[in-house]
This record gives C-alpha cells, sequence and structure tokens, in this order.
C-alpha cells in the first residue's frame, strides 16, 4: 500500500471511532511518550475519547509533557473501545503484559519506525525513519492537522530523544525539515531541552563522575571499561536510571573503538558495550545470550564482576584487533 | 544597507580581487574557523588565490576540516593583498595582534553575528543569527554558490559549535532549514559529530570525573560549585582546553540557577559561571572585573582559591535569593 492510501485509510478510521485507546511500549522512552501524546490530541481534534495507556507509567522526566498526567497504567474492566493505536512498538508484545490491545479494541493501528517491525495489526504504518515521531509527523501532514504549540513540544522531545540531538546517523534531511516546522509552531525548544538534558539528578552525576575515574584501557586504547559496584551505587545513592549516558562518555574518549560498562548485581553482571566505528558489539553481546544493536548492545551475565570481566574482555579484544 | 544591495556589493569585490586573506578570531571557535575554510573555497570558486590566516593556530579537534592545513599563522614581509575577510569578529582587535587587516589588504569585508560589532570594515554584514556560518549560508545562497561537500562539512561545524548542536537558544527555523540543505549537500553528519565531541582526551574524562566528584551545593541546592586544584592538574595530565564542558555538566544538575568553576592557578583563580534560568551572571562576573553573557561568564580573580570561593559565594547567593 502506498503512503497515501495508507494516510486515508488511518483517515476513515480516525473518523469513525468514538473512542480509542493510544498505547505506549514498556519502559516507555521520549519517542513512544512524545508520539503517543501528540496522536491523542490528534484524536480529540476528531472528536475522538481518548485514553492514553502506559503498562509502566511516564519516567519523571517526561511528566512536563502536556498530557501526561493523564497516562493511565490500567484500564477499567470489560470496557471497549473502536479503536487502539500503538506507538513505536515493533511487536504487540511491546505493549505490555497486562493489556491485549486485540481483546480492548475493535481495530487496531500500528505506527513505527524499526525495520524489524512485526505488522501485527489492521494498518500497519511502519517506515524507516529517523522515530515514530517523524512518522507520525507525516502522517499529521497529510491529515492537514494544524500542529500546535503543545503538539510540537511532544513531536520535539521524541525526534531529539530518538536521535541523540540531531547526533545519530539517523537524522536525515526530513529530519531538519520537521524541527524548523515545529519551530514554526510556536515551539520553545529551551524549554524542551532544559526538561531533557538539564535534570540530571546528583546521584547521576555522582556515579558517573565515580565510575569514569576509575576507567580502564586496554594497551592500544581501542577498548575502554568501567565497573560499577553495589556499592558505589549505595555510597552514591544512585538508581539503575542514573547509569544513563555513563558509556557513552566512556566512548567519546579519542580512539577509542569498544565502551564497556560493566554493573555488579547480585549474582551477576549487566553488560553495556558501545561501539564507535566498525565493531558490532551486538554479535560480542549473543555470545553471552545478550543482543541489541551493531554499536549498543547488552546482556546480563551470571557470575562475579571479575571473571565476567575478564571473560567479556577476552571476546572484545578478539573481535578489536581482527 | 539591505542584504541584497550589501550581497551585491560583496560580489562585486569577490569579482574583482586577484588575491585575499580570510582571518579567523583570536582563540578560534568551530564558527570562525569553518566560516573562514568556507569564505575561502567561495573565493577559489571565483578564481581569488586565497591566504586563511589564524593567529592562534587551529586547535586539534578541528584539523579534520577540509583546507585545515593550509591555515597560516603569519604572512610574508610586505605582501599585500587586494582583499581581506574577517569571519566571526565582533571588532578588529579580535584578529589577533600580529596581523592589521587594514595594512596587508586594500578592502575589507566583515561578516559576523554577534550584535555589537563595531562595523569596523569597508562592508560589514553583521546579522544577528545563530553563527557566523549561518549569515555566510545565506549570502552563498544569494551568490548561488553551490555548496559542495567540503562546504557543507565546514559550515555544519560552525552550526553546531556555536548552537551547542542546535540546544541554545539562537537556534532558528532557519538554522534547522540550513542543517537540512548541508545534509542534501551529501554531508556526513555522523562523522562530524564523532570528530567534534567522540575525540575526548583520557585527561579530559579523569579531571571532569575529578571536579564532579568533589561538586558542592548550597542548601537550596540552586547553587553548585566545584573546585579544580593545580595538584589535581597535575595528577590527571590535564590542559586547560581540557577543562570545557565541566561547568555546564554542572549546571545540568535538576534545580541548579548557577553552577561554578574555581580554577586555581599560580596566585588567582578562574572563575566560570552559568547560569540556567533568570541569574544575569555577567553582572556578578563584572563584581570580579570579568565579564561575558546573561548566561555564561567569567572572571579571573587574584588570591587563593579557598578566600575568592568563599567571596564569589556570597556575591551569588545574593542574586539567587532575591
Amino acid at each position: 500500500m502506498t503512503n497515501k492510501k495508507l494516510f486515508e485509510t488511518i483517515k476513515k478510521n480516525l473518523k469513525k471511532a468514538d473512542n480509542a485507546i493510544v498505547a505506549v511500549h514498556v519502559d516507555p522512552d521520549g519517542d513512544t511518550i512524545g508520539s503517543a501524546l501528540t496522536m491523542a490530541m490528534v484524536l480529540e481534534s476528531f472528536g475522538v475519547a481518548t485514553t492514553i495507556y502506559s503498562e509502566d507509567g511516564i519516567p519523571e522526566i517526561y511528566h512536563f509533557l502536556p498530557l501526561a498526567e493523564k497516562v493511565v497504567n490500567k484500564i477499567a474492566y470489560k470496557v471497549h473501545f473502536d479503536l487502539a493505536i500503538a506507538l513505536d512498538a515493533s511487536d504487540i508484545s511491546r505493549v505490555g503484559e497486562k493489556i491485549n490491545l486485540r481483546e480492548v479494541a475493535s481495530f487496531l493501528i500500528n505506527i513505527d519506525h524499526h525495520p524489524d517491525n512485526t505488522n501485527y495489526a489492521d494498518i500497519n504504518y511502519v517506515e524507516k525513519r529517523s522515530s515514530t515521531a517523524e512518522c507520525l509527523y507525516q502522517l499529521c501532514k497529510y491529515l492537514k492537522i494544524k500542529i500546535n504549540k503543545e503538539m510540537a513540544a511532544c513531536l520535539y522531545t521524541a525526534l531529539i530523544t530518538d536521535t541523540g540531538n540531531f547526533r545519530y546517523e539517523n537524522t536525515s534531511v526530513d529530519t531538519f525539515l520537521m524541527a524548523a516546522d515545529l519551530l514554526r509552531a510556536g515551539l520553545n525548544t529551551h524549554e524542551i531541552t532544559t526538561n531533557i538534558y538539564d535534570t540530571r539528578s546528583i546521584p547521576s552525576l555522582r556515579i558517573a563522575a565515580r565510575a569514569l575515574s576509575q576507567m580502564e584501557f586496554s594497551a592500544d586504547h581501542k577498548v575502554g571499561w568501567t565497573v560499577i559496584t553495589k556499592k558505589m551505587m549505595a555510597e552514591t545513592r544512585a538508581k539503575g536510571e542514573d547509569l544513563i549516558g555513563i558509556v557513552d562518555q566512556l566512548r567519546s574518549v579519542k580512539g577509542i573503538e569498544v565502551a564497556i560498562l560493566f554493573r555488579e548485581e547480585k549474582g551477576k553482571v549487566k553488560l553495556n558495550l558501545r561501539s564507535k566505528h566498525d565493531v558490532n558489539v551486538s554479535t560480542i553481546a549473543s555470545l553471552f545470550d545478550g543482543g541489541g544493536h551493531n554499536k549498543a548492545a547488552g546482556a546480563i551475565i551470571e557470575g562475579n564482576v571479575e571473571d565476567v570481566k575478564n571473560r567479556v574482555l577476552t571476546e572484545v579484544l578478539k573481535h578489536v584487533r581482527v
């Protein structure tokens, strides 16, 4: 189906619905949240009563977004919707275990940018773009929906979180044209970036400082790693979400090809791998029953942190040396 | 003069020149360098033999840019140019002490985005935009210059370094439209961002980690500060340029209004101030004979680090409390 036909079919279904549910994926990120909130606003502009569902709620960092306070993590027993729309979920299971969108709604639409999307819905608008927000924006333009300041805030948040603020390779001409258009809608980008990037917790800075002051490198400096112990977590009062970005800082060192973060947990070690150029860290993670993408992958490995570190480093060094 | 008239006059002068010198400002940043290298390419497309001058050379981080290796920090005795163009220099003195553009060239053009530019040249194209690169891009569009991949790399580097990779308030609709257009020219943004953001030195990470592990806060957490001693610099082998970004990381803490970095030097202390919202840190810096912008300012203060710290904190706390 061409996008034009797809968009027409989506339009028809938005128009005939009386009520709808929009759903984000579990462990929700900026893209799924920003896209779902925008979709809810679009539905309301069509006069559709809309429920926004997130099994895991909304992380505090996104609480500033319009409608964020309307998000629910459960729906009333036996309630039924005309329409369900999943945003940024590559498979129906990504929406969570506590809801079955197929059962609670008569019709299901899937809007996503992941190329490995399983096309699980009645209508699947799946297009490889920087973000689901960018797909949704294309739909909005087709539907001639006036992007207001609130929608722009949600779409921009989604866009910058999925492109590393325009730093990842997925940033395209369309991405920048969309950003320009969102600014035309009266968007205050400074407010968004302050909320997203300038609200770090003190424990998150403290744990990053501790971790990076103890970083180590292979002799040729192509591999860099650091270990976060349970003791360090306790002393800095850091939580799991405070560790975001530490491995990327390590990766930013000149000459580094692979950066590794080892996090000690009870009886196991969480492994986080980042690659700068050609090393495929997903292949390395799969040796330890993990997975991910070429340049960002992870695994959870049984054992104590010293043993795991040595096992992983042996494998990583093989890949970097070849 | 309207931009159209200005651009026509600039065009006329580019066309009639046989040789030219383009100059960056002292302590050159990405914007002045990227703009000067682009200007050199524009001049060469007009058949003008061009010298690129930088009194302080080119920082290593920008060595990857095309033509960077052609930059000189001195010119031959008694050489004379038809044309000189200063890029991103708000005053002629910003080009440095070792050259007098007025003397070495018959005609001087000034292209800049700083509103406080002193209009020191024969032609002054000064427009408040995100960067000098954005001004130069407007000129290139008017002159119908085909932006090639090399120019795009220089202009994009200039654009992202002066907008904090599209994070500062100076980012506008035009900024994003320019970025989109540079991508159309075949720009590899990933290559640029890797060169600019992923080439940190190990000492720079170590000193940041040390500094941030010792950060302190006022009781209400609105003011945060840290001290970098001579001992810390020696132990981490850090240089002055390795300290860039540390005060911004401190500023990124949730709730912080003013972030301060104190750097101990021989008999004096270098002060770096950042504000998140309404506090004007330039006013505070001026109390200590320093200066800067509303949200980023600095000073150099005689005295030992403990005394200076106490004096500065007293003033900062007054401003935050009001």
